[in-house]
This record gives C-alpha cells, sequence and structure tokens, in this order.
C-alpha cells in the first residue's frame, strides 16, 4: 500500500510513559489491594462532586459544554484571573502535549530534568522534539542547570514541575520568578502545578507574561484523576493557541460538573491538604525509626532513599505480591528511592504493615 | 520575549468546528429546552451504564487503566478482531485528530466531503494539511469524486463518514470496499462510523488491510455523548502509530465503566436504533405533510429541504427563541435543510409543535 505514518511518528518507539496498575496486576497475577503507586487521593472526590458527578452521568448523552465556561469562570473568580486565560483539557497530559505542540517543530530542542514528570517528554517526542535532560542537583530541580542549557541549545521549552515529581522537592516563588526572567529570548516555561495544593505557597498568576503557561490539575488534590480534567493559565497568546488545536469536545461531562461541584466546596480540598501534610510527617518520622531517609515532600507523596537501587526494586517488587503497588525513580539520583503516596491514616498503617514484612525479606539484598 | 508558535499553529484561525448549545443560549438568552442540534441520543445511556458510571464516580481519584483492557477485550468478542487492532480515545474527534498526526506532514493533501464533519477539517488543518474539499453528489458522498481528488493531488488521506453526517446518506459495503480497492497508493481512508448502529449494515471490519482506520463512537447509540468515548479499529501497524502519540489517559474512567456496561447491556442499543428507524419515518411523514422533503437517513437525525437558505436559517432562529436547538448545513448543496435529531415520540411532538408555530411566523421568508 505503501502508506508511511511521519517521519516523526515513523521514529518514535512505542514506549508508553506509565505502565497502569491494571497491567501490574495482569503481569504479576496478584490483585492490588493499596493503590499508593500514583498519587492518587485516597481521600477521593467530595461528597459535593460525587453528587454533582452522578447527576450528570444519567443525562449522559449530552455533550459537555465545549468552552467549559461556567467552570471557566469560577476558577476566573478564584483565581483572579480572566476567564479568557484559562483553558481546560482532558489531564495535565493533554495540555502538556498541546503546549508541545503550540511551540515544537520537528529537531527543536526542549529542556526537562532527567528523571522528571516523563509525559512531559512523551508529549514533546511526540513533536520530534530533541530532549535535553539536566539532572537532579541535591535531589531538586536544578534551575541555573536547565537555563544555560536552554540558553546553548536555542531551547523552545524548559519543563518544571514545582512541585516536582518524583522527587517531591519545591522551588519557592523567589527561584520560579528568577527562573522566568532569566528564560533565553524565544524559550517559554511550561510550569507543570498538578500539586501545588500541597506546597506552601504559589508564584502569584501573571497572564501579562507570554513566557509561561502553567498547568493545574483536579487529579491530585481534588481527588478526580479517574475524570481527566485539568487547566492552562497563560497569556492570551498561548491560549488562543491552545484553542486552535486542542479538542473542543475532550473534557467530559461528569468532570465539569464535579470539577465546578469540588471547586464550591473547598473544605474538602482543605482536609485532604491538612491530612496529607500531617500524613507525610508521620510517614517520614515511621521511615526514620526504620533507618529510611525521606526526601523533603511538598506533594501528596514521600520519596524514601532506600540506599540501593537493587533493594529498591526488590521492595517494589515484593510489595507488589503483597497487592500493595507504589513506584520508584527509574534515573540516578533518585533510583534508590521508592515513591510512595501519602494515604490516610488506615493506608498508612496498611503500608508499613506490608512494608516492614518485605524488609525482613529483602534483608540481603542490602 | 520573541516566543513564537509553529508555523502551523500561526497560520491557524480561531474558528472551533461547533459553537455548544451552550455558547447558543449565552448569545440568545433563551434556555433551550429542546436538544435535537447535536445528535445526542434522547434515549440516554443504559440504566446499567448508568449505575457503572455512578459507582465508578465515588472512586474517581482513581486513573482508569490507560490500557482499557477490559473494554477492549469486550470489544474484540463483539468485533471478532484482536484487541491489539483496538484503540480508545476520548471520543472520535480525539482519533480523527491523532489519525491526522499520524500520516499528513504540513502542507500534504487530504480529501473530504465539502460540508461533511467539520471536526476533521480541524484536525487535519491542525497538522498543517491542505484540505481539498469534494461537493456532495446527489446530496450523497462522492466516491469517485474523491478518489479522482486523491490521486491528482496524491492525498495522503482521504476521510469518509458513512453514514454521513449532515447529509444522513449511506454507502452500501460493496461501495466503501470499492473505494477501499481504489485508493491511489500511498492514500489512507479515514472511515468515520458514528452512526454504524443506525445503518442497515456495514462493511466486515479487516484489520489485515493497512489502507484503513475505521473509528466508532459510544456517543450515539449508546447515549454517552457526554463522556468522550470511542475506539479505532486498524491494521496493527496504525494501532502502533497511535499508541505511540496518543493520550494513555485521556478516557476517563466512567466512560471506560459506562460504555463496558452499555456493551453488555444490548437490549438498550437495540431498542434505541428501533425507536429512532421508527421516528425517523415518523418524522420524514409529518415533514411530507407539511411539504417539506426530507433526505433519505441512515441516522439518529433528518435532513429536510427547507427549499431556501434564508428561511432554513430563519426557521433555525426562531426555534432557537423558543428554546428549541437544531443546526443546519451551513454548504451548498444541502444549505438549504436544516437538520433535526430524531427523539423519542414526545421530542418529536414537541419539536413538531414548534416548528409549525415557527412555519407560520417565517411564511414571508420564503
Amino acid at each position: 500500500m505503501g502508506i508511511r505514518h511521519t517521519r516523526v511518528v515513523d521514529g518514535l518507539t512505542a514506549a508508553t510513559p506509565f505502565v497502569g496498575p491494571e497491567a501490574l496486576e495482569r503481569r504479576s497475577g496478584s490483585k492490588i489491594e493499596l493503590r499508593l503507586g500514583a498519587n492518587e487521593s485516597p481521600f477521593g472526590p467530595s461528597p459535593q462532586a460525587v453528587a454533582a458527578m452522578q447527576a450528570k452521568t444519567e443525562i449522559a448523552q449530552f455533550y459537555g459544554d465545549p468552552e467549559g465556561v461556567l467552570l471557566r469562570r469560577r476558577l476566573s473568580e478564584l483565581l483572579s484571573v480572566p476567564a479568557e486565560n484559562i483553558v481546560l483539557g482532558a489531564g495535565i497530559d493533554e495540555l502538556l502535549g498541546q503546549a508541545c505542540r503550540l511551540v515544537v517543530e520537528p529537531d527543536d530542542v526542549v529542556v526537562t530534568t532527567l528523571g522528571s514528570y516523563p509525559t512531559f517528554d512523551y508529549g514533546a517526542i511526540g513533536c520530534g522534539a530533541r530532549i535535553l535532560r539536566v539532572p537532579y542537583l541535591h535531589e531538586s530541580v536544578d534551575v541555573s542547570g536547565l537555563l544555560n542549557a536552554a540558553a546553548e541549545s536555542k531551547a523552545k521549552l524548559i519543563y518544571v514541575a514545582n512541585p516536582d515529581n518524583p522527587s517531591g522537592s519545591w522551588l519557592e516563588p523567589r527561584v520560579i520568578q528568577q527562573l522566568i526572567e532569566n528564560l533565553p529570548s524565544g524559550c517559554l516555561l511550561l510550569l507543570d502545578e498538578a500539586y501545588v495544593e500541597f506546597a506552601p505557597s504559589a508564584l502569584p498568576l501573571d497572564v501579562e507574561s507570554p513566557s509561561v503557561i502553567r498547568v493545574r490539575t483536579f487529579s491530585k488534590a481534588h481527588g478526580m484523576a479517574g475524570l481527566r480534567i485539568a487547566y492552562a493559565v497563560s497569556h492570551s497568546y498561548h491560549c488562543m493557541g491552545l484553542n486552535k488545536i486542542r479538542f473542543h469536545f475532550a473534557v467530559n461531562s461528569v468532570a465539569l460538573a464535579g470539577a465546578l461541584a469540588s471547586l464550591n466546596a473547598p473544605e474538602h480540598v482543605e482536609h485532604v491538604v491538612h491530612e496529607t501534610k500531617l500524613g507525610r510527617q508521620r510517614m517520614a518520622v515511621r521511615f526514620a525509626a526504620l533507618g529510611f531517609r525521606s526526601l523533603p515532600s511538598h506533594t501528596n507523596f514521600l520519596t524514601v532513599d532506600i540506599g540501593s537501587r537493587t533493594r529498591a526494586e526488590a521492595i517494589l517488587e515484593r510489595l507488589l505480591s503483597l497487592g500493595v503497588f507504589i513506584r520508584k525513580p527509574g534515573l540516578p539520583p533518585l533510583d534508590t528511592c521508592i515513591r510512595v503516596t501519602v494515604g490516610r491514616v488506615e493506608e498508612q498503617d496498611a503500608f508499613f504493615r506490608a512494608f516492614e514484612q518485605v524488609l525482613r525479606e529483602t534483608e540481603h539484598a542490602r
């Protein structure tokens, strides 16, 4: 037939950013009882969000509003930015991919942190980008390293997750501000704030600046990862650009209703954030008591140094066989770590029961 | 700052394929009571699908299976094609866009029918395609015209909706087979079967052929348009290609559960199709009694020739002011038509009450 995919697509490998827990279950044959590997909120969505979503399922035949006006208006009020500067997407993953499509032509360079959120890389590679990866410095994003790499390579885009995944580290607003001020000419900052609710603070939103696209989600603190809804906040040039290429009906009607209800019941997110911060401390203390150092976390997960990549991998595997799903960073310097979602007290207890059992079994792998 | 979007994105206009009924409400100030403009199933989803979806909203914090294995396995059984040859997407819109990304480089040519489903055009233009549009022939897709245009232009792709929207027309399986056999070398057929359940039959699926990507949806007969879930069936080369660029988590967990439940309760879809076919006939008779010819429909909508573009537009506007949302084809030869979703008997009656009132008011616009 002679039908060929584009040069970019044919050059891609079939690798996916994440193997889902369902696939792990199918491979391992063990049922996952405790999902602490994808930073899904064990607190779930708010009851108000559940009620709003259930009502929408009964009229599932109707398309959601492609402009998501009610939600964008509410976000506009809460964030004090015009609704025109907010663009919805089916999860941050979609927005990262579309942001790459905005500015990346084949063979353009983009810069990210080696071992940071891989779905950015996936989106960029899908546009034919060449990716420069700057290693973590002291287990945190290396701002100077990113800027230098971008300047030398004439990069179109720098990706920063803040707070970062999987390190859990966080850059203070003044550092992000410096990063923005020092961007090389023609280079966009794609700032992924999936975990922003769990951080001490955030740089104020500034939609006058064409240098930054910020993305936030209902997947984490709002407990709606399954529903796929997130948003970008940016300068009107980028929002208009996203509106030219996004899938207008990609955000489903149930998610739109749930997200709006969740915004209107902020006490749920406040509770989640409060409990998560307590849980983070509590888990760090328990890891320390077992001899393991936790990295400072500003997210809803804890990254814990096991001291050996081999042992960290063995722990992951054994936990899976016990029905406990966690993940681990794959690349140095964090590859000796495991990453565990901070659950409610009951999930924390269940995790440590399994973890302590596994520790005894993997003693030899030290 | 000097940040510029890509040549393709900067060259795009901000036009969106569809203005949603919510936007029409905001513009017109009148509340829509009867949504018959987007071919949303007035029968809604099956009770089994609603129950499955509501259960999932309670655990909305969990990501859906990015591989959608349970749903793809069930589709595999029902369609008798391997699950590996099925790729899920967040609605046909996403799949059309991703299919374009597979094969379209900037300035490549794609061929479609003038006035057919505009979201294909949107996806193709977003990849930088030049679009050749072949007019309808006798109010149906002009297969020879598409093939000739593709051959002359060395097109990468031909888009055909079968049944077609907005004409409602349908090409028999042998005609689709001839189309496939006569594709120019290197040209892919993107076959949109959104309305396949309402058609008399369909060409058997053949995943050995690398010439075709077929897409189907849960939006129409299954009554789940709001949930955003559809699938592509194709040769493994194309499925692997889609898996390299699709958003792996784009399909939400509620949609996955609802679609599976809907497949497992086929009596609902059978009822919807049966009632829709009866409703189509019933509405055509009523339109005829009022002096209007309906185009033969193989979908869940009826396209009706009003005889004058001006009057068709006036009817659309007046119906909107009465809270009745329909659409009309915008381009010749169908621009003298209106397009009405076939509802249940009660929606049909409500529509004709409003329509007859509007006819009296628009008499002068003949």
